[in-house]
């Protein structure tokens, strides 16, 4: 339907908004568009700039990119580093706004108002003594997808929605919040309530529900992130093609023996919980690595009672988590677990309880848009290889309300939530690429 | 050498004293004694007594006595048990000093000057936590054989010393300043610094060398305790005669790996630090029990880092300690274990660094005290076992100076450090009277 000028057109809150900017540009026509979206490429330099740009907010006192980032959420880093991707986010011809959650957001119009938005994104904040790729790629990398698209003056069919969500390493809180999980307001995140937290990003804690994103209101959701494990970089395959965010159970173990005087305790009459407990450890290794698969099972928290020298420990208590795909077979695995502890409890004359605290399902990525990504990398002669990802994502909870895709690089030597993180400029320009191409096809679909 | 009526004789210091209750009794002559002492037995409810009536110095708050103590060395409770103890002292006839160190001590007159004293004793500091029998029955033991013999009006001819060292629990401090060790006055226990421990139950740390006993200054050293091990208890053996007390090597191991993503990082990629602590911590089981023996060893205190369930430990630090009669043996199972770690190491891809940070060696009891402790156990009707002693004593500091013996009583189930620690009445009874005649027996030999 032709129309007159579109400056015309524009209400008041258009012009006042960024949005006015793309919205008011002399846009290609779709159809000449369509047929250069496949040359379209993201600005390399540009992306590198931005990462260098967000590492300052948080970095070591004296330090260079290389010593990586502490950019907890909530702090004045992470309200910094969201301040500058404000920026960036203006910059790219987009009108930022905060959600009620405190996730940062903004809109690319398209040109067909009956379809639902293509939605991605990633987020900015880290663990301490983070790296300076886990989130940050994927929120910049957005951002320069949404700049490419508004200095090519491309206008897409779908409207673009990017979001970067809040407190990610505090456990997918901004994503909780759009899924419509209700969040304790109470709980602390480094010695910030969560409302608070909230409030001080620039968001509305007594209004979270309105951060909700509808079931079905969005075409797909995509993430760009960095692999953290050394799966791509081991096979030199620059691009993942995710195929879902693994099950999750995590197990509290608690080992009674009797803690007793190590010099007058003869070794037969030991109630020994920690000679029980590196059993036990033992025990998850060989039966997670005892059938083919890429579950991983792991022992990371383990606590020693009274833990001195010269005491025969009393009580061990310590973590158990699975992960994989299949929640049936971490379920399996957890039985064959607790069967190896009733053994090695006998042998070793001590208590064990063992006590399933967390389960998280399985998060599928769509196999569209899985087929999608590989299309789109194939287009840039990119080499893909499926894989899961170990590591939970704000991905895991768009994945509850839509179609669900991921994009990994390499990590390398499967380096994360360590300053050593990193992926090589080349491979962080081939993923924002990809996120780039898979949204055209998938506009284009 | 006849002389007039003792009280003439007597000294204004000694009048002052409560040694002049026992100086101007009238004494036994030594012969009819030396026909009577095989004879003599301690007071068992009166010792009973002296152990509930000084259990109450740090129990819990509304506690009993099978509630246990914590009379930490240097706290208010430690030096309300000592002026308890103090006062049993001068009820048994006594002039309880204190020396330079802080050891409580009081002599008891012998007839013939030309003898060195034979000394006995214990402690009554506790461990958090700990029980009413440790150190408390060598000590009230102690006190009620100096109280029988006065009882007694009893003249032996060698003098008796009694001591009750101070902070054994700590490294047995007292014990090592009568050896002559030069101590860090800064060292802090339980937040005191010894130089202000030391002043607060009356001694001087600007003169720690006076509280020194000169080698071969004494007849012998004798200690009871309580076994703190099961050996007695299961075999129904109501007296131990210690063999010596065991050599200590502790080691400190440090296995370092690589922390990552408990996600993320495939099982064959890891460098996990937990699961090498693990097959160390059998390693150590396996090398202490694969040979006969009664050496033991133990992982009691390990540290994880940065211990969070959804991290691959990167780093773990724990103890090992080896205890036994023969520094060779410990030696060589040290060695054993150093080799059993190479292999560990190769195996889970990490680093470990074992170091040893102290070795005690051996402190031998004298045959011939041990063969006066058996045939003063075998007078009373009274069977014994030799053991080793597996816990350190103030009787391995008196070993160097001098001829030491030590006579062990059961406890049940092998329980101590604990307020679970228990001697039966009739055993603490047993221990004493064993004490008793085996100073008799030596004092007569």
């Amino acid at each position: 339907m032709p129309t007159g000028p579109r400056t015309m057109l524009l209400t008041r809150r258009e012009l006042l908004s960024g949005l006015a900017v793309a919205a008011a540009g002399s846009l290609i026509p779709e159809q000449t568009f369509a047929q250069d979206a496949p040359s379209l490429r993201i600005d390399a330099a540009r992306l590198q700039q931005s990462l260098e740009g967000l590492s300052v907010y948080g970095r070591p006192a004296g330090g260079t990119f290389a010593d990586g980032v502490s950019r907890i959420a909530y702090s004045d880093a992470d309200i910094a580093g969201r301040r500058y991707a404000m920026g960036l986010m203006r910059a790219a011809g987009l009108d930022p706004r905060i959600d009620a959650a405190g996730n940062l957001t903004a809109l690319r119009e398209g040109s067909d108002p009956s379809l639902n938005p293509i939605l991605f994104g990633s987020h900015i904040d880290s663990v301490p003594g983070g790296g300076n790729f886990d989130g940050d790629l994927g929120s910049m990398g957005a951002i320069e997808v949404m700049r490419t698209l508004n200095d090519a003056s491309a206008r897409t069919r779908h409207p673009l929605r990017m979001y970067i969500w809040q407190n990610e390493e505090g456990g997918l809180i901004g994503s909780h919040a759009a899924f419509g999980d209700s969040l304790d307001l109470e709980r602390q995140f480094n010695g910030i309530r969560l409302a608070d937290g909230v409030r001080g990003i620039g968001g509305d804690p007594s209004r979270m529900e309105a951060a909700r994103i509808a079931p079905g209101s969005f075409r797909c959701y995509l993430e760009l992130h960095i692999e953290q494990g050394g799966i791509l970089d081991k096979a030199g395959i620059p691009i993942g093609v995710v195929e879902g965010i693994v099950s999750i159970d995590e197990y509290g173990v608690e080992i009674r023996g009797f803690a007793n005087h190590a010099g007058t305790t003869p070794m037969p009459e030991r109630r020994n919980a920690l000679l029980a407990a590196a059993m036990l450890i033992e025990a998850v290794q060989q039966e997670v690595t005892g059938e083919p698969g890429s579950q991983v099972g792991t022992v990371g928290r383990l606590t020693v009672y009274p833990n001195a020298p010269n005491v025969v420990p009393g009580l061990v208590k310590h973590s158990i988590e699975l992960r994989d795909l299949s929640s049936d077979k971490i379920a399996r695995l957890g039985e064959e677990i607790r069967s190896r502890a009733r053994q090695i409890a006998q042998r070793t004359n001590t208590e064990i309880t063992i006590t399933k605290v967390e389960h998280d399902p399985a998060a599928m990525a769509s196999p569209e848009i899985q087929l999608q990504i590989e299309q789109a990398a194939a287009s840039l002669g990119l080499k893909t290889m499926r894989l899961p990802s170990g590591a939970g994502h704000d991905a895991q909870m768009m994945a509850k309300l839509g179609p669900m895709g991921m994009i990994f690089v390499p990590s390398v030597a499967g380096v994360s939530h360590s300053s050593r993180e990193l992926t090589r400029w080349p491979d962080c320009a081939n993923g924002a690429n990809v996120l780039l191409q898979t949204i055209l096809r998938i506009d284009g679909s």
